[in-house]
């Protein structure tokens, strides 16, 4: 009887819900079979940074975020490009996101909107990043910039939402997805805060809801101590990304990437 | 940064919703802070089952629980006597669950009611076993009689229900819960069967508002490869026991009691 058990539990017969429209990101898939981990960079200084690089390319994450607003220098444009150019060499065929997050949405420097769309547009003119994060917030005009020079520079484009004060009702975040994908991501995120146990419910209910009716692969996390489990068990439900720590975490209830990895596999 | 989620993250902040009515058994609390981790006894023979139980005290498990209708010599009474009497001394502390499972809700072998009820009565009388857990469907009757001999010999009983074929509605699993609540049940207990992942939210839903609605232990499963996860994180929504695979594993979906040790861990 065991062997019989042990086999179901392992053979990976289970299959989560996928996008019906993957995005393929240099040599991997993400909305395909497994949910591809992310982990971010997330440090102040140059030193600190080409550090945390070599460390995380170590831990074989699928894919890597640059969090650019934690860095000193994020309006040295050309200082910008030279850590790109040396992300993009260190980590070879790894996909690298890059987001510089809204002072108002989680971002840990204060940037004037006209300054960040510009580093954007720096950013996406250099070769070296595979997907842009932006807020939805951000606003129509300055999104459809953004989005004209992805697609010119063969660059996704990542609609976030976050909330860090508490989980809204599921059909705000259903609506926000799709507001999101009218606004033209590539891929919707949200990401958002429970307060007690059926918050972290919804955000999985508005998961699997939003991939019975959008195509695109989607992000969607309740964060903190509470809402760890949807990091876990999201893909389960329709979200395609799950964020983990490497040397640095970048929001509240991101685990070790080995405990995710470890994790996934004794589901999938 | 990391040291500051490291501690979030291991630090137990988070709190899965507990039973306001928790029940001692024996030196563990079912329904309080940490869900227990359960494993079955399902050997056939007694030199099988003998050698079951030894390494199953090995992995230390919370409660143990005997599946005693995979066991050949079910219908002798003074050898299943002698059995719990073997589990009791060897297991020293761990409170013994007796279930004796109908054919009709995925029990291993065919016996007619009355003897079941015959069965449970001599059981009950001995004083080896903590909980007996027989199917609501066993009837009113049956119960009650069960029930006033449980109360007598400081017996808990656990009413269950069991769908192997499919997940009811949210609102069935609720009001099958409460009406094992009105039969007495000392802890109510369902397990259902998703054919695919919209079941699982379901079922992990249903266990939440049924905590919310009630003060005594509560048992939620989603069974099978698709509801593995239910095992991992139901007791973060009121789900107070969990059941894994020690030896053998009674029903479809059990993980490993290490892995799920583990995982509890991560979480709680």
């Amino acid at each position: 009887m065991l062997g019989e058990i042990t086999k179901e539990y392992t053979g990976g017969i289970y299959m989560r819900l996928q996008a019906s429209k993957p995005i393929k990101l240099r040599n991997k898939v993400l909305g395909g079979q497994k949910p591809l981990i992310c982990v971010p960079l997330a440090s102040v200084d140059e030193a600190s940074l080409i550090n945390e690089i070599d460390e995380v390319i170590r831990m074989k994450p699928d894919v890597i975020e640059w969090r650019a607003d934690y860095f000193e220098r994020i309006l040295d444009f050309s200082k910008v490009k030279h850590i790109l150019e040396i992300i993009r060499t260190k980590t070879q065929d790894i996909p690298i996101v890059f987001t510089c997050r809204s002072h108002e949405e989680g971002g840990y420097k204060k940037i004037d909107d006209d300054r960040r769309l510009k580093l954007f547009q720096n950013v996406m003119e250099s070769i070296y990043v595979d997907v842009v994060d932006i807020e939805l917030a951000f606003g129509k005009e300055k999104i459809e910039q953004i989005k004209s020079l992805a697609a010119k520079n063969g660059v996704k484009v990542i609609l976030s939402y976050h909330n860090f004060t508490k989980t809204p009702s599921e059909e705000f975040m259903i609506e926000k997805i799709k507001e999101q994908l009218n606004n033209g991501a590539d891929i919707p995120k949200i990401a958002v805060m429970p307060q007690e146990q059926g918050d972290v419910l919804r955000l999985l209910n508005a998961t699997y809801r939003a991939r019975k009716e959008i195509q695109n692969p989607l992000i969607a996390i309740s964060m903190g101590s509470l809402g760890i489990i949807t990091r876990m068990t999201g893909f389960i439900f329709g979200s395609d990304m799950t964020f983990a720590a490497g040397v640095n975490a970048s929001a509240p209830g991101q685990m070790p990437i080995e405990e995710m990895r470890r994790y996934i596999e004794i589901i999938l």
